[in-house]
């Protein structure tokens, strides 16, 4: 049975409460807080990506659902935290009011410390049950790209980037680690877990970094392509953001994400395995509506 | 030899920054900002108890090392986010200003996520290099007091307690997780590192749970003593606050933490090793002067 994008999707949505409840007793509005944030949706990129690298690698689904979900949650704390009145100040995410919006500030802060902190205990309890060196590699792959050399690193620069000029190095930087790091870490731990050598691993990281790119650059035609229709304005872009479109113009950008899209499948060609679902995302990329 | 307290703790600041360097480039701001509290100072009381408590069992202390540093930058990464303004809006820690005031509140946040993460991460390295299963062991023990149903459940209980009227479960929750969780978590991983049996980490937990207890008794008693001190006060107590003093007054507390200490020196009992180190620290919390 071929499983669709969907199926990995449901499986990851069904199970993402579970694991955290499963931690043991936790404060009600501490739960609430970090539910909410949980079950607001999402493509849930990361974990199909990490179940479906396992899979594709003769691995087991049982040894790679809590890692799956524990991405999710770190990808999740993030943008509870990146919402907060002293990052982005966001009120909407998704369509529906921040956490702190609902939660409060300071609860929104502790749920965001919570999923971090249970997505390293849950991964923790697993390489336990695993008993091999496979579990405590997959997290070693994880908490490095979430970390302050990978997407916390990103987040800094991003911050610190306000009033800044963008140039190629710096936007380079802050999408590679804001957004391909925990995409490499999704394929890179899915292998792992599947016990694929470091050669097949490599290759897997080198198609995440692209289509990592490739999927911020499209992040980027979008958001200036979405504005224009819905406020009718034309497509200027400003050009203090740290944005590909700010950097290359809208036709630039489309070139390189088809570039980049281009260089994640040539990855994929190093691998023996049946790497269709991968490819597909890969092309999905540069047809994005949202 | 026989290492005091003070050669364990100069161990720990001697390794923090090198620990945190060697997980690879972090932005300067970042390394500055979680430096910064790193270096702040402070008893080291949860990574000196970690590394004693492996010694005192026979382990050794290249591998307790990692874990001792994590395990403070868990404790600095939840000081960092309690100070905030959204949690106690505090503008001073230890006689300096908090990082907030110094870095922002935006790098703030991200150096606390930094710490937290950096422990994860130095930690699963560590259990990598050991090899056998004592590390990821130590971690799912550290991970699970820091967690949600440990440090962070006691801080979201004590941010929902404010005006709540205090009452003995409800200190008792709040003081067990925010002040006892860290220090089982540090004596229980000390020897699980050294391949302790289960039966002896669980004398160690005991120990730790009433030294905490009794630690966060005397430290209302102080917030009492020292304000009246300094403010030239009676020693009449604020009856909102989820203190032991409110519920117990002065005289009761000190009755309480004298138990306390009797209790946790009452589980070293049960350990065959040469406990004086454990012991020690016990007697001295009821003859703490900050």
């Amino acid at each position: 049975m071929i499983r669709t994008y969907d199926d990995y999707r449901v499986q990851v949505e069904h199970a993402l409460i579970p694991m955290l409840s499963s931690l043991g007793d936790i404060p009600d509005m501490l739960m609430k807080a970090m539910s909410y944030s949980l079950e607001a949706g999402g493509k849930r990129l990361r974990p199909v990506m990490l179940l479906a690298a396992c899979e594709m690698a003769g691995g087991q689904d049982e040894i790679a659902l809590p890692f799956a979900c524990a991405l999710e949650m770190i990808h999740t704390y993030s943008l509870i935290h990146d919402d907060l009145p002293a990052m982005d100040n966001d009120d909407l995410r998704r369509g529906k009011p921040t956490n702190h919006k609902v939660f409060g500030e300071n609860i929104a802060i502790l749920a965001g410390d919570g999923l971090l902190n249970a997505a390293a205990e849950l991964m923790t309890i697993s390489a336990v049950r695993i008993g091999d060196l496979r579990g405590i590699r997959a997290m070693e792959i994880i908490m490095r790209h979430a970390g302050v050399t990978g997407m916390i690193a990103g987040q800094t620069e991003d911050v610190l980037s306000g009033g800044k000029k963008p140039n190629e190095a710096l936007v380079t930087y802050i999408h590679t680690r804001k957004t391909a790091d925990l995409l490499q870490a999704a394929v890179e731990a899915g292998l792992a877990l599947a016990g694929a050598p470091e050669s097949d691993i490599m290759a897997g990281r080198a198609y995440a970094l692209h289509l990592g790119l490739a999927f911020q650059m499209t992040d980027d035609l979008l958001d200036v392509t979405g504005d224009a229709a819905v406020m009718g304005k034309n497509t200027h872009t400003d050009e203090n953001k740290m944005t590909w479109v700010a950097l290359k113009g809208i036709e630039g950008t489309q070139r390189d994400a088809r570039r980049e899209v281009l260089l994640a499948e040539a990855a994929l060609d190093r691998l023996t395995w049946d790497t269709s679902f991968f490819r597909d995302i890969a092309q999905k990329t540069l047809q994005r509506k949202h």
